[in-house]
């Protein structure tokens, strides 16, 4: 796929950035106060769209160490997954720049994934919200999860879920999300650790 | 992708069945008792596999209507939705065959997610693990998970994560599975359902 998009080289975004265009804020426009949405983001510098290699160099890898540990990733790497996310389909990590400096002060990712049930329906994931630190409480986090939760809706997925930790449960109720209940646990094994050396209870 | 794979049409698997043949046992050999594994299902009419095109007629999509709502799939769409799964890559559909009669006993997901966070990795998703009813409490829930979270450890996969009902806890418990403390929450917006007037609270 690589060389094959006719855009500029490095110019590209990750997906269709017209996917933003016409997102129907009408069932979401009270979860914000004032209202705002992708396109209207409330201040002029704010600007939501698909992640571009370019944000390499302005601070999209230093934005997730504030998530999670990232290490040391070279821009040669960075390019590689970027065009593996970008081969595969179903990968919308989206940014929003500081259009003053072009900083990366935001960032959520969608994902979708192809499934049997449901009538070979399309399932959304929730990962790696984050907005730096000193542009927190002014509703960002808001705006870049609904942004990607209405772009998983107008994709036509049947539901999105995410996995969060206890303290922000409050931030994503107040966005739509709900634990359903009898059904909303999360459970992870992980295979960077020393193995439990007979069966846990 | 399709008709380029030098496999006869309608033969092959959704991946490489190479990548069950040596999956390490050794740090899970207690969850079974007695001890079983892919490669030595505890019955010489078990057959542990990758999904192939030929299991919609053997009850695959039958099988997986014990999970959830199915609905009505065609053999055209199901093979549409196998190429789209096989053309993305990372979709490893894996079931247990009762070879006596090829019918499809039990179903498990791996799913595999390119990440920039930890280093550029690959993290693991378990989804729609279900085992026939009649075949049940024959260690074969064990069995099929076991498999596929082998298999994402090879696959070099840092996590597995997966969202459960409350009652399926002690079962992923018994196979390694943990819900971690502060960060076991899954939540959820369904885009099949009217969403809520005002913001909820
Ligand atoms: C979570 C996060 C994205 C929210 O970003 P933000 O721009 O501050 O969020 P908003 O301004 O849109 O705040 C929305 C609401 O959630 C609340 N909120 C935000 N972060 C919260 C937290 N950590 N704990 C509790 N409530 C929180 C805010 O108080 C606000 O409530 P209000 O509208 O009733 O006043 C941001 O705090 C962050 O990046 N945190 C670190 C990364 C992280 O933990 N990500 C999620 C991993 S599961
Ligand atoms: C969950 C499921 C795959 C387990 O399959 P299985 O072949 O019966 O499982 P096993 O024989 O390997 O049983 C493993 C253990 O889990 C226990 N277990 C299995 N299903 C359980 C359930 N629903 N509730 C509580 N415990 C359960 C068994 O008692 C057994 O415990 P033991 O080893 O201490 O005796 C099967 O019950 C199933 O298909 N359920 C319906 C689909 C479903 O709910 N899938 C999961 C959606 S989140």
């Amino acid at each position: 796929m690589v060389g094959n998009t006719g855009s500029p080289p490095g110019r590209e975004f990750l997906y269709d950035a017209n996917l933003l265009k016409e997102l129907d804020w009408s069932s979401v426009k009270d979860f914000t106060k004032p209202s705002i949405s992708n396109v209207q983001p409330g201040e002029d510098w704010l600007l939501v769209r698909p992640l571009k290699i370019e944000d390499y160099d302005h601070g999209f890898l230093k934005l997730l160490s504030q998530l999670t540990k990232v290490g040391s990733v070279t821009k040669e790497e960075f390019i590689r997954q970027f065009y593996a996310m970008k081969s595969a389909g179903g990968y919308y990590v989206t940014v929003i720049e500081d259009t003053r400096d072009h900083s990366i002060i935001g960032s959520s990712t969608l994902i979708t994934e192809f499934k049997f049930i449901h009538e070979c329906s399309l399932r959304a994931r929730l990962e790696d919200v984050v907005v730096n630190n000193t542009y927190r409480g002014k509703q960002l986090g808001k705006l870049i999860v609904l942004t990607v939760s209405l772009l998983a809706k107008r994709l036509g997925c049947y539901k999105m879920s995410l996995d969060c930790k206890d303290n922000l449960i409050p931030f994503y109720k107040s966005i739509g999300y709900r634990m359903e209940p009898g059904n909303a646990n999360s459970m992870t094994i992980r295979y960077d650790e020393t193995p439990p050396a007979t069966a846990p209870s």
